[in-house]
């Protein structure tokens, strides 16, 4: 009990944890309140991310560096990963994809956005290191591009292509997961100090008391449970939900799903930029957009094939293609500068505004 | 009388304002020659829209430094704005929309083209504070974004989106111009400095002999009539002149109205970069760029609500939200820079160059 | 026969010369081993087109700096010319266009990538002036953007304004070479300072023994001879290689013919980059690129006006577009930063891989 309310004391947002029973309670005893059990689902997952996150952060700290950077590099969207498994298995496949899209702009623009603005808001001009910042965008470019270039092709060329992508969305996943794996070689073994700066002290600060590995591993243990429940009652509701919102499958997909699997990095950059830290904000941000690109979206890719009814395909809707396209367009330009203030944020935030009136507004 | 010569004396092209009285002259007495009154409205509002920049300056110089920016950023693109008005009026939205995009591509290609020509003829190589300019590009970038997604959608999935694209295009026009009104505060209030670098200095010794107020105004007003009536003949005859010459529209609209309405910046950038003060240069072709894109565009959106038969969309042609983002492609990378020659200039011409002859073989 | 053999000491990959008569004995003798003539042809030109650059630069070493760079410039894509005039000549127009392309983004991602990775492995991080760089990746966005601009429009508005196109074409084109002309002026006139830098001690040090300039051009008639005729044997067997491998003509154009056209500047800017020349490798890599779209692609769109079957013209297919739109925003991202590592050589190999992939699925 003791130990639970320790655990609790330092996770955020703990209080939304009530929406974890509740999701639960109204989802088997109103199965007719879709949408309502839709909400709770979402804001259950909020803190359960948050959570998830933090008993990793304890783990990684107990473990040594280069095992524990390993693990928070893997483990870092382990909330967005779950949700997409559950949907995957139930063949919401146009969902996955969707929030995958939705994370990658989401991070850019929205967590960067909110990052740049807070923390403008408190310091005129907020400067980061360029070179970290460079190494970050370079490498979420080319992430975007290995999965736009097949999407444009398909896109341009669909009839014929689409025959043909299931296979070369493996091939381009083993591609993309060797780079993932390179990458994990390049920050945690031949080029460490690139990656370390200010971060370690900051990692310290943040750990608060230490954890043991049992109650690190335990609270992760179960915590995914959690979320696994969870994402079966957001999937199990979510088209209901969206019907009785008028809501798109895309939009859902793009704009909701990806806002509750990135909160937890929301808050941290947000927190990150008001202490004037721009480098582990952007660090958050970007990093989480790389990792998205290069292992998640690939590991669905490949785990599709044994656990849902279709295969996963790199096929991206048009749309999708070129709101990520202009999303790493704008970020890249921003993050060459090496500063930012509150209006920086402002006008990464109005592109997302757009972008996400935009999706609302393409029909099913 | 004095006043007049001494108005006179200090717009630059003063001596092409005899084209006001024949191209009304031509266009009343000889209905037929269509073609010339449009080629005669077209010079005549060169100077005026020269003449109503130079007022707007000296007025802004009388009132304080916060309304006057106020005022220079919110009237410099004026004329542009009355020709866009008049055409909306007579409702032709494809000249109107064609005009946005010239205005766009024509600032950062051809009137930053020049001035980096023209200016690298004197100077080797010519430098300029990064700092700002990234903050204009950045500032650029995210407008053409704002503008470009629904675009984009709209040209991906055209048959149902444009029927919510009005709706649609009122909603990211108030966003469009929100973003414009924080970016006045960005500049005007909370980060001054950033800005007013070595512009006050030269703006100094731009103004020349002060002007009373109601001088200004009276100029202002005097000017902004002869410009609506200009307008009116251009708009008339413009039809007529593209047949007879064999143009599109969208030709027309890219290349002559723009060149036309952006005359005045053309000749001011060129001027300055030859003095090699590339800040101001820079400034003013690329602050024209954002503002044609966060004010002027969002603007005739919902002025067409009230005064256009038909409202207007931000679903432009696919050709030119092409031509947008290769400019804006193009600009951010060279800007990035913060060094120019002549050949950058000669870069940026032949890209303006090959877009035009472009934009004149597309069929209508 | 010691004149022979000295010139052959001195050039790389000389032991592949054994594949000009064996791929001459085979075509001739064997019709029917369409495949095994190909790959000997491909084999074969490797060698050539090496001992051609290597002449080229004998022979602009002794005849001064101007006059010789003019040779590099203009020579340094001798090869891939070569091929692609034989290949007009026989009509197959696709495949011209395919390994424009395919020179553009094999030049930006497979030899800069290979450049930064074995560099790379040498030296932890490699640093070069991004000022150079950065007027060359200008100058690469903005031939990349001439030659996109018109294939966009073609490929958003077909039906009409292919009919257009070859007039258009030409006027495109003779704009282009204006601006190489200029580039010319630019870096071995006005600004010879900018580009000299550590290359022409680098130079020296490559030239090794001087030729005399009749050596030099007679082994320059030579080679040209022999690589015309390999080319005409590559041509020739290429429809029969692809249908036997299963490959398009698109893939054979973008990744085997212009792997093969570059195989000279891959082998210099990988030994440049491990000998920590950065800047040198990196003029290779992009200076090549440049040299394709502002010379070689407008020479042969002219040039197909007399010895083509049909002209050629700059609609490119929508697939090639994007690759070269996505690899030139890649390379300057990239670029821009000054610094690289070997995982920066990794991602550029990476994004290659994927889309040779691509091109791979691509139908017919």
């Amino acid at each position: 009990m003791k130990t639970i309310r320790s655990v609790l004391a330092e996770a955020p947002l703990v209080w939304l944890l009530i929406a974890v029973p509740v999701a639960a309670g109204v989802h088997y005893a109103m199965p007719h309140a879709a949408l309502l059990g839709f909400i709770l689902a979402c804001v259950a997952i909020i803190p359960l991310a948050g959570l998830l996150g933090h008993a990793t952060e304890k783990l990684a700290a107990r473990v040594g560096d280069a095992i524990g950077g390993f693990l928070n590099a893997t483990l870092g969207n382990a909330a967005e990963l779950i949700i997409a498994i559950v949907a995957l298995r139930a063949g919401m496949l146009d969902i996955v994809k969707a929030s995958i899209t939705g994370s990658i702009i989401g991070n850019l623009l929205l967590v960067m956005g909110a990052a740049f603005l807070f923390g403008g808001l408190r310091h005129p001009i907020q400067t980061f290191a360029t070179i970290g910042a460079r190494a970050q965008v370079g490498m979420m470019a080319l992430a975007a591009m290995a999965i736009l270039v097949p999407s444009i092709v398909s896109a341009v060329d669909s009839a014929k292509f689409v025959a043909k992508s299931v296979n070369f969305s493996i091939v381009v996943s083993v591609i993309l997961l060797g780079v993932y794996l390179l990458s994990l070689v390049f920050s945690l073994r031949t080029h460490v100090h690139l990656f370390s700066g200010g971060s370690t002290e900051a990692a310290e600060e943040e750990h608060g008391t230490p954890w043991s590995i049992n109650l690190a591993v335990g609270v992760m243990l179960a915590v995914t449970v959690l979320i696994v429940w969870m994402s079966e009652i957001l999937v199990a509701t979510v088209e209901h939900a969206s019907k009785a919102l008028g809501l798109t499958n895309m939009f859902v997909g793009i704009v909701v799903v990806a806002v509750v699997g990135n909160a937890a990095e929301h808050s941290t950059a947000v927190i990150m930029a008001m202490r004037n830290r721009m480098e582990i904000a952007l660090s958050v941000a970007v990093g989480s957009t790389t990792q998205i690109a290069l292992f998640v979206a690939p590991l669905l890719v490949l785990l599709s094939l044994f656990i849902a009814p279709a295969p996963l395909s790199f096929a991206f809707p048009p749309v999708e293609i070129f709101l990520v396209l202009m999303a790493t367009f704008v970020a890249s330009i921003l993050l060459v500068d090496g500063q930012s203030t509150w209006f920086t944020g402002v006008q990464l935030l109005a592109v997302y505004l757009v972008m996400a009136i935009t999706v609302y507004g393409v029909p099913a």
